[in-house]
């Protein structure tokens, strides 16, 4: 029989005693459990980063896995400890978005609320949540309680602002940048899936103020000192540098703004029912 | 049976292998045991961070676990090795005060020198005790040598000032910051039980050129901006504010001073036989 | 039966996903696995930092301990994925000489390129084989795959340059700076083993600035704010300060010459078989 396993994804930090706290809770209610930390570097509050670094982990866990996700810049309000199964996995989590691309992924999404106090931990501070009603619930739901006695279904779980590109005009996307990673690769919005045909048509990708026109299949077939657009391994577009740092480079943050654009004529027909959709909302 | 707990706490950063060498020196003498990192970012040297960051987080383990604590400035000098029991727990550390908060917290606490050094690792280096005595123990412990074995009680083991607020008159008190956490909250050394009336009267906290006069019992009660004091998670009263740095905002640091005025009436009925001590110190 | 154990080495840092998600597919593959980071701090790219501390933190774990090395700034270009074996572990790495401490500390390297494409991950990725290629062949080799089953021998590894102190003339060596810790604490390249009198004779080592003439047995010996040569932990010469940044106050950055004159008749005969080699180099 295979231990459980518990993924950890927080905004702490490693240098309090919060994390730690958090798995001497869960070991004393799961002692069996397999703690695994995603990551604790999460920037405070950093909603939209931790829904992002979720949707790259998760996946790639065993099925029965429970992630344990503690953003939670709105600890002690009204705003719910949540349960969520997706895909074979379970997520506890405060309900302020951090499931967003949990939901998005699957068909299968369920939520409740963690309203059975009896799993809280006592006394139940106001400021740490995470040690007293997420680690817990966590490590019962390891140990084998069902999902069921923690409380009702809801219909309804607060999700992030869509930020997926949106076509301007014909063979004109605009997005934003998700994540830049440790290496100084730039993540765009722009899913792999959604535009296929990058790599065999002319391009360009406006970022900051740099004009991206080449895709290179990977980083060392590319020219010294180019930057190129790649398909990166969590599914998006990126914007890369062979062994140098793109985003320090370029300048350029996350949330920054990315335009693609698209012969039109291959554009017209290229674009797959499941990629990115389509509006007129104005940019921000 | 359960698999020995061993949590680790040290000054060693992560970039470096010393931690690494100690985990494969512990699993090599105890497989089953489960290693579970509190931090490692302790400053260099930083015993008053350790012994506070120890106090918060070895009672939330199951009662059996070992505590490594590698802080050790004095390595290689004639600090003694020590190994302590309280409260169930076992505790493996360098005696230089890192115990200080264990000690002072209950009412069992034994401590033994580590003499015995058929447990040493060899050859014993004079720069890395951490992986050459102070691992081992811990994981010989683990794996279920009795304490006794690594050597006799000891009566006296080095102990850390008090840094506990003191009564300078009726109704003011002066202490220190305990703490800044990842999220700049500034843990006070006034602790929650000592000061029960904080919630229900008026106050003055003085703290850097602040002066701190509302109570909040979460977050998000507070008003935009505003800097208030809370019943922090530790057990302590936090100067915070919501979703910002207030010690980055007030530039306040660890050890700042601390001054708390309460109604004199209020103050002099209100405070508990283990609430802090009262003293006539000069300040320092 | 002892857990298997995989031990983690990147530059991947653990502020993205990368190292949660090779964990993930690790325990998915072997699920019984215990996982320990070594580091993920490795400086992007920093094939010779992993080496070092690779060196410095294998030989203390279990025979039968497979050890991940993820540095990998050739991903997706035609370098090897490889599998070696020596003194009873098992190491999973790209063919770029991070292993090239590995191969000198033993007799019995043996070394595989890993081209059984059955067990690499699908779909695969061409800028994570961290992912897609080295933890399921680390997981898989954890799980009992014997290593013959990955790929064929092969007689040539990629090493890296050997740093080694060369002797300039008699009683004059040249070597460099391997590392600086996170005390400040400068590791030369001057093995310990190559150089025993040091303890005992008059030396003068030089580094940037500064001459260092006295030896320390252990940091509490030393004078305040001396700057003294010291036997370290990891067998090699350092040069420190008790309890202050040596690194720091010096200047000093991983890489920076060094320069040991030591007497020449004690260095005549001193010298052990197995110490440095001798050249006639010239100095880059």
């Amino acid at each position: 029989m295979n231990r459980p396993v518990i993924t950890l994804l927080t905004d702490f930090g490693m240098s309090d005693h919060y994390v730690g706290a958090m798995k001497g809770v869960m070991l004393g209610i799961c002692p069996e459990a397999l703690l695994v930390d995603i990551t604790h570097d999460i920037r405070p509050y950093g909603i939209g980063d931790a829904a992002f670094t979720l949707s790259q982990s998760w996946p790639y866990f065993p099925a029965g896995t429970v992630h344990l996700v503690v953003v939670d810049p709105g600890v002690g309000s009204s705003r719910r400890p949540i349960l969520a199964e997706a895909g074979g996995h379970l997520f506890v989590a405060p309900d302020n978005g951090v499931l967003t691309l949990v939901r998005s992924a699957g068909q299968d999404f369920r939520a409740r609320e963690i309203s059975a106090a009896r799993f809280y931990r006592r006394p139940l501070s106001r400021t740490f949540h995470g040690r007293d009603i997420f680690a817990p619930a966590a490590a019962h739901l390891a140990a084998g309680v069902p999902a069921g006695e923690f409380g009702g279904e809801i219909d309804y779980v607060v999700l992030l602002p869509d930020t997926r590109p949106v076509r301007k005009e014909p063979g004109v996307w605009t997005g934003a940048v998700l994540r830049i990673d440790r290496f100084g690769n730039i993540v765009t919005g722009f899913g792999q899936d959604g535009f296929p045909e990058i790599a065999r048509t002319a391009f360009e990708l406006r970022i900051g103020s740099a004009v991206v026109t080449r895709y290179r299949p990977d980083y060392a077939s590319s020219d010294p000192a180019e930057i190129f657009l790649i398909n990166g391994s969590s599914g998006y577009l990126e914007v890369s540098m062979n062994q140098r740092d793109a985003a320090g480079f370029l300048g350029i943050a996350p949330g920054a703004r990315v335009e693609l654009r698209l012969p039109t004529a291959q554009q017209s027909s290229g674009v797959p029912a499941q990629g990115p959709r389509t509006g007129t909302e104005s940019e921000s």
